[in-house]
């Protein structure tokens, strides 16, 4: 059995271990594949270090079967296909309270606060077990995670069929955004300043716009009649960015924050003000949006080719990590079960 | 009759006039009483020079009487008691058609950007009348357009009886929203450097809190239970309170911008994105505000003596502002009936 672990400065180690047994309310899963994102990134650039105790065993996007589960785990049986939702909360706090679990006070995110996916064997407590349908990929389960992403940050947004859309930020999370935005019946442009990235999406028939050529609060205008976009999704985290967004959306618009911005960005607030607008941070997911995830990818309205750059087994990691870093890569998976056969 | 216009160069003319009679469609309203607020200190000091036209007669909270009524006009007779709700909208504009009409995208707001009502008799169009109820004194009546903006903030918050609700900013808005949010059964406290203010609030039995003296992040940490405020409402418009209003919201929390930022505010959107926070901004009212202010000022919810600092001739309204500019007043009122015995 093998696993990929962040030991500090910024080094990945792939090591052999030798996995425990699920104890109870656990199942063990069989790994399959695992996305890399942006957040792992952080945290083998040691951006997170902080945070997260070496070595880490990272890797949250994931698909896999269940291999054997700890006593009292019902529902669960050996060999069913299943992603995770690596959220473990306490239940105790007053945002679970408020039923909010999802961004519990002391919300563990497993993969970042405890081990993650980029394991053979993987112990999960069974709740957070996702089940997969059989005629699902494993590879694109693999994506489950990232539309969930998306989708929790569309439903949040409350975008309505027929409402204009603005997604600034073409990474995977923007790509994906747009994509179920649009499916929701939703009219989008993708804000992004990367050509290659531009011409990929654009290759799925989303309309983009290059901020470098083209004014974009001069495009809203034209675009909505002069009304402004319904809703703009800050995918970028770019300080520019969240300047120039709060003069894209229309009065009564919703911004929704989906990025992470390391440091306190300055925000127009006159024309919050002047506009009545909506801002609304937007992070991770619920239980609901990973179900809606695997219909959406089951149902084949995700164009996972596109999105799916590479996989790569799991000791090429470094150079998957290189490819993303230079902002060649979309997403990488990590083919979990061919490291397995290098040990 | 008698009309204060600011003329430019920080300087108000007090004069006689010629009123004109009301056109169709319009009433002319013999001005009791008119409000002097913050919008209007920065009409004087000229920061709004590029909107208003020289002379402008100001003034747009008032109360006053129907003295005539143009062609066409129904239900409004003379000897009616009046408020305006200063507001006339182009009726075509995106935000309009989407039923937005008080931030209509070509708003006229009256008293800024036409004629005000610090003039004996104010021709307006009848559809901007609101109806006062016989047993509401007019003076107290000239609190209603700042009541309808409080109510308007409140009602935007989604506040819930049993809710904490922070007021950052102790100035005539923020003590307004803090006396509507505590009727709406909120648990209130509102923050505020100057003492003198927080002296005065404090008299009406509102919370108060010195943020040079308490570290308010930990005092709400401690008054919410470590939950965080469900509503931050931003009166301030200071840079250092946007910076700290996030840190006050709790989970899904909702942070509404009343003030009027001049400049692009640095703010953490972290903790908009880790807490899924929701910033509102909050312009002026709907007419449902206005009716809903004149029901609690008729109740007698408001403590209109402490809100009302001093009522003033219109010919010593540079006094007036002298007052206000110095912090030492909350609301003062021009009573414009005096000016007309003056002329």
């Amino acid at each position: 059995m093998i696993a990929a672990s962040y030991v500090g400065d910024r080094t990945v180690e792939v090591n052999p271990y030798t996995p425990s047994t699920p104890s109870s309310g656990e199942v063990r899963v069989r790994v399959s594949f695992v996305g890399l994102c942006g957040t792992d990134l952080h945290i083998l650039h040691g951006s997170m270090d902080a945070r997260v105790q070496v070595p880490l065993t990272f890797g949250h996007e994931m698909s896999g079967v269940v291999e054997s589960v700890g006593a009292g785990v019902q529902n669960w049986q050996v060999g069913d296909a299943v992603t995770v939702m690596p959220l473990d909360w306490d239940g105790t706090c007053p945002a679970c309270i408020a039923g909010h679990t999802h961004i519990c006070q002391n919300l563990n995110f497993i993969g970042i606060d405890s081990p993650g996916a980029l394991q053979t064997l993987w112990n999960v407590p069974a709740d957070t077990l996702v089940r997969l349908p059989s005629d699902l990929a494993l590879e694109v389960a693999a994506l489950v995670e990232p539309v969930a992403v998306a989708v929790h940050d569309v439903r949040r947004s409350e975008v309505a069929a027929g409402d204009k859309a603005v997604v600034i930020g073409g990474g995977p999370i923007g790509l994906l955004i747009a994509s179920v935005a649009r499916q929701y019946g939703a009219d989008v442009v993708l804000i992004e300043p990367d050509q290659h990235r531009r011409g990929l999406i654009a290759s799925l028939g989303i309309t983009t716009l290059d901020p470098g050529a083209t004014d974009q609060t001069d495009f809203v205008e034209e675009w909505t009649g002069h009304a402004g976009a319904d809703v703009v999704f800050e995918v970028s985290g770019s300080a520019a960015a969240m300047r120039g967004a709060t003069g894209l959306a229309k009065v009564r618009g919703t911004i929704v924050i989906v990025a992470i911005h390391p440091t306190p960005r300055e925000i127009d607030l006159q024309r919050v003000f002047w506009r009545e607008l909506r801002l609304l941070g937007a992070r991770v997911y619920q239980r609901t949006d990973f179900e809606e995830a695997v219909r959406l990818l089951q149902a084949g309205v995700i164009d996972t080719d596109a999105v799916i750059t590479a996989i790569v087994p799991l000791d090429r990691i470094p150079e998957a990590v290189a490819e993303l870093e230079a902002g060649r890569a979309m997403k990488v998976l990590v083919d979990v079960r061919q490291a397995e056969d290098l040990a």
